[in-house]
């Protein structure tokens, strides 16, 4: 019976690094020498995960291993979805490896998700350790376990987020243009976005406040200025909880 | 390590009944006899739960608990959170009677919690199991483990969710006045609602459709019916994504 109730919980954390030629996600390399003869070391890329200690919060767990396996701190992850497909380790390198990494005998591993998004122009990310790397969202297929999956669902939420959460705001400076904040929008979205409407619709959202200040030390003519003011689209979320994009 | 890796995992049903009168929460008996030498039998309420199985999902070990536990069958179940305090099981009591239960030495469990709603009016429930019992909200207090904590949380879920899902449409006939939908909503605030508002409110919603008929049989003077269209709800909701109270 013992065995019988017993799937282990892990956690993986999905980080999208946000740069102006579009979003990267952070992998780790997974060390695949104990499972073969090769005498070169040999690896592949997964998401930064664990198992989660026995008297360890699952947020903890999260923070923990991105630390552990990437460098990275202080970003802010959240928690979006439980995956519990019983095919989750249909690929049995998984499973092995799985168990020769922890001692264990692992029949099922549950994993709770996490999301965080961080500007790759942050110069506290030159601390990632040598065995993490961004990777464009093209190339970041046919992961282990159902990783692939896992950041495709991220990779939603963070499209429905960045209309109804202050993302692309955090992303900016204090002072911005509307093409810059179009320019990130345009990357959470994946394509363009017309100019024209956007603009249109800009105005009528009291959140994004015009300055009376205008660029300065730009080659071409000058382009005002924009806060953010986060009150005012805390209340506007409030009252529309729609988006505003 | 091996020990240090394997929290258990869980899952707890928190079924809401609606009446007229107030909500009602769905709970087990839980016997206490193997923990104690009482020669009369000896129980407490909980939720309906269960540790899952290695190879059963999240989804179908809350329904096959809540049809084991209770008898009731076929309500729609929708995930909510997932629960990690570590003081989960603060409570010894709690510990020994899921190890005596189990055969199981359990020092963790983190539990998925689940929530339903189902109209107490409704025949199909007549096959209540004698171990399960509909309480009020306010005597649901002091449960084992977080119970209480978690029909809390599901009580919040609940009074978002009738502004912004079609809940108090199910719970109506086919053809209702305005003044039955207010009870419902009602039921579900926990308090009342200001007629004259709540009706001119109604005249802008769409999918509330008066019908060319009034009440018949009844005592007083007829009232107008309305239908819910379920079609244009969807699209308000998609427009508007707000809650309709």
């Amino acid at each position: 019976m013992e065995s019988q109730l017993n799937p282990h919980i892990s956690v993986d954390c999905v980080v999208f690094g946000f740069s102006p030629n579009g979003i990267k996600v952070l992998l780790v390399k997974r060390e695949l020498d104990k499972l073969n003869e090769s005498p070169t070391p040999s690896y592949d890329l997964k998401l930064p995960g664990s198992l989660v200690y026995n008297d360890e919060l699952l947020d903890d767990a999260a923070s923990r291993v991105l630390k552990e396996l990437t460098g990275i701190e202080n970003v802010f992850l959240e928690r979006f979805e439980v995956l519990d497909s019983l095919d989750r380790m249909k690929n049995q390198k998984d499973k092995e490896w799985l168990e020769s990494t922890t001692g264990l005998t692992i029949d099922r591993v549950i994993s709770v998700a996490y999301f965080g998004l961080v500007n790759l122009a942050d110069s506290e990310l030159n601390g990632l350790s040598e065995r993490s790397k961004w990777v464009t969202l093209e190339s970041a297929i046919q992961l282990p376990f159902d990783h692939s999956k896992i950041i495709q669902r991220a990779r939603e939420l963070l499209l429905h987020s960045a209309g109804t959460e202050p993302i692309a705001f955090d992303l900016l400076p204090e002072k911005f243009t509307i093409f810059q904040l179009q320019q990130v929008l345009e990357v959470f979205n994946g394509s363009g976005i017309d100019s024209r409407n956007f603009r249109k619709k800009l105005k009528t959202l009291d959140f994004i406040v015009p300055l009376a200040e205008k660029q300065i030390n730009v080659a071409h003519k000058p382009a005002q200025l924009y806060k953010f003011d986060r009150k005012r689209f805390m209340q506007f979320r409030k009252q529309k909880n729609a988006s505003f994009i």
